[in-house]
């Protein structure tokens, strides 16, 4: 069950990979930009540390396609393609990129509990390390969208 | 945009009603089995929440097919198929519960910013008071999980 979580988490965090510039290319608010572009960065660090973890554990680093991945980045695309305003579209797309955060951090938590538990010390040291940055993101995008919803209410006045 | 979130809330609350029988009956632990049935209560009154929002924000309380929490059950439900022994199912259900907590956490914590700062302060704070309960039953299961999978971890040695 513990490597059925690596493949699943391996299968996301590409097609995170490949989510990123889509939702660069559509955020027009240049911190939010700024904030993908690092996330972006920061997902092929994690990518690489999963295959650190598949090598410490002797296996193949391959994905196993996650439904639940598929779902969450589904409703971030047709929520998409439901907005004609920036303003919209830049909160729109926190919200999506915080659906995924968080399916992150749940997947990280559970697999670094295990990892300890099992005895896998270095391996839940690289899934606490990945585990703190999501939670960093997290907490900015939060940041970000109270910020930006701020303005949006106040121009709204 | 808000509005279309408040839907797909419901959607997945409903799902989630629907879901809880079936996790709980899989569940042997005991500890497990009580925090999911006080989950299921809970989950019911979040229900009830979300209707007295819908009222405040004079709205029909309908839901919208939501592909994010589609998926994360699905994926629960595949994971659970899977598994044979009981000690396993029992982490199993708790990784499966904490992916719909995480997703839950995200969307509340969302529409409760968006809430905040549109100026509908009833609404925020019923919002709020759900997205406490999620993060108290994710704190509740982390600990449970650590717990289960270090009794198993001594029993393998």
């Amino acid at each position: 069950m513990f490597m059925h979580g690596l493949h699943d988490l391996y299968y996301a965090e590409n097609q995170i990979m490949k989510a990123l510039p889509e939702m660069i290319e559509k955020a027009t608010d240049s911190t939010l930009r700024a904030d993908f572009e690092k996330h972006l960065t920061e997902t092929e660090g994690q990518v690489h540390r999963l295959r650190q973890v598949f090598e410490l554990m002797d296996a193949e680093p391959k994905g196993e396609k996650c439904p639940a991945i598929e779902g969450i980045l589904k409703e971030g695309r047709e929520l998409m393609g439901e907005i004609d305003d920036d303003d919209v579209m830049n909160v729109g797309l926190i919200a999506a990129a915080q659906a995924v955060e968080h399916y992150e951090i749940s997947r990280y938590g559970t697999l670094k509990t295990w990892a300890q538990q099992l005895g896998h010390d270095q391996v839940a040291r690289l899934l606490e390390d990945t585990l703190k940055e999501e939670k960093n993101t997290d907490a900015s995008l939060t940041k970000l969208a109270e910020s930006l919803v701020n303005q949006w209410a106040e121009a709204a006045e």
